[in-house]
């Protein structure tokens, strides 16, 4: 009698144009046939998925088109993105049953994983597991990059933040801390700025909604100007910050998560000060970057465990609040990383 | 009795915040008291103005703002910009009359130079005299060094110039050619097209305004995709750019014409892209290189002479067309650099 284990996993129901709702997704129960094997001469590996990461770049994916860095969903299919999974059986040799890898995997119980060069083993246990998806994963490694490597920091800059006390922000800000920069974070609710200033060290926050004016309100932070920008949300919040840069200031294009959504994005006015400041201005993705990754590695587990870094996680339990817990990435539900816990090893 | 000389002058009327008209300066004739001589113990030297120079970015002087890199004109005073000028008198050790100095002056016949460190000798005269205005001055500098310091050109780069026929764009797109690259220039007259393509090197050439959609118009001369982009206009043009830039693309953003009388400037809707591939955006001045200025001039004096590098001047003869000759710049009427002839040596 073929052996016949349940699945349950998160679908893409279909392409959209709009801001993600929960019900563009749909949990159904799958069903594996054979039980928990990786197929003998596939390569592959198949694990328990332990952690799952909701990103802002996922709703990328969820349109139809192949422009991107990375392609869409597939509708029909599970969600793909960041996890923390064990590995329950194994026909790559490198990797063996019992393993923790952090990767590519999918928005289920269980994964067949076939492009098993996309995920990493885990070898030390000294961080707890999820933080493979936020402080030493890609956010991390984002802020990371974002920082050192486009905004050419100096001692003693002044740093604006914006989604700071999201999963990139609110390690940005402690990364700038930690360089000697002044540093400064917007926010989306009164709860995450004082947590800005009071748990993570920035020196001042503020909470972008209630500013009848965005300009008035960095003149006030930044009297003297501003010499990086790290941008997570683009739209106003740029063209204010564009109005404020001082000479030779950078800015670090990273999220745009308040263009995420619109088919036609809002337009930026103020560029013209890119050359009057002689401003540089810069996109970049972690993914160009994976020669740093140990370093960052080493580096930021030291910051962690020396107690120099706080991060924060913002867990939900259930891949049945999977997709509440994505939607609420874009409407600032989340304080710091979000992470969908599925399971424990 | 004292000696009058009559020194015709081009005076600003006053602060405009719309594009520049001949009406904003007038002709008027002044008078110096105590013959062509420049006072004792000033330090100052007295020029006879031989050319002036027509640049964009003297419309941001035009406005009353105290925030850009260079102060406002003094309305009631001459304009002032760059010029080649013959010393007549001098109580500065380092100049003699007879001198021929280029920098800053005024427009008008006879300029007493108090700022004498604005101005620097000219020591060769194997090049045409207003060719340091162009070629050898500001534009030719500011092409060298958008060029070489902000677009990090490779050979076989495909560069897209906007406003090509111009003072800096025609020679951007023939640094490009020389450096290896493949390059297409937008214009605004099938004349200026026609130049570009016959007489200057570009591989291709168009009229922007006779295109519907720019970016069908770019996807037709770079189905490859654009890796630097050197931005003379600013608008739809860089809009149109940042769709079709390829990975880790450079975009200098020099001029933004489109936008300089504009109070309110048009949105930029595009920026997206610069995450997803990874474009570099940099604002700067040609001023902030000086150190480099002596290595341009040598190299593009050296390049001229062995007919590697053709320049194309529009001039005018005379201080009455001086103020037409400003405010045709804005709708394109000049091909090349735009110099009005006020005398001769």
């Amino acid at each position: 009698m073929e052996q016949q284990v349940e699945n349950r996993q998160v679908i893409f129901k279909g392409f959209i144009e709009r801001a993600p709702r929960e019900t563009d997704m749909e949990l159904k129960v799958g069903r594996i046939s054979g039980g928990l094997k990786a197929p003998a001469g596939s390569g592959a590996f198949l694990v328990k998925n332990l952690y799952l990461s909701c990103d802002p770049y996922m709703r990328g994916r969820m349109r139809d088109s192949r422009t991107s860095y990375i392609p869409p969903f597939v509708p029909g299919q599970p969600i793909e993105g960041f996890g923390v999974s064990k590995v329950i059986d194994s026909d790559d040799p490198d990797f063996k049953p019992g393993d923790i890898v952090a990767g590519f995997t999918g928005w289920e119980e269980y994964s067949l994983i076939r492009k098993t060069n996309q995920l990493r083993k885990i070898e030390q246990h000294d961080v707890p597991l999820s933080y493979h998806l936020g402080l030493l994963g890609m956010p991390g490694f984002t802020a990371y990059v974002g920082f050192h490597e486009i905004c050419s920091p100096k001692k003693g800059d002044t740093v604006l933040v914006s989604a700071a006390s999201g999963a990139v922000g609110h390690l940005v800000g402690q990364l700038a801390k930690l360089h000697g920069c002044y540093v400064v974070g917007s926010a989306g609710s009164s709860q995450k700025v004082d947590l800005l200033k009071n748990k993570l060290g920035f020196d001042e926050a503020f909470v972008y909604k209630e500013e009848p004016d965005l300009d008035v309100a960095l003149k006030r932070y930044f009297p003297q100007g501003i010499d990086i920008y790290f941008d997570n949300v683009g739209g106003d919040m740029l063209d204010a910050a564009l109005l404020n840069m001082r000479v030779s200031g950078r800015i670090a294009v990273c999220g745009m998560v308040s263009q995420h959504s619109q088919t036609n994005p809002q337009g930026i006015h103020n560029l013209f000060n890119m050359i009057t400041k002689r401003i540089r201005m810069q996109g970049f993705l972690q993914s160009d970057y994976l020669h740093l990754f140990p370093l960052f590695f080493d580096q930021v587990t030291e910051y962690y465990k020396q107690g120099k870094i706080t991060y924060m996680e913002d867990t939900v339990r259930g891949l049945e609040h999977a997709s509440a817990a994505f939607v609420g990435l874009f409407s600032g539900r989340n304080v710091g990383k979000q992470v969908i816990h599925v399971a424990s090893p």
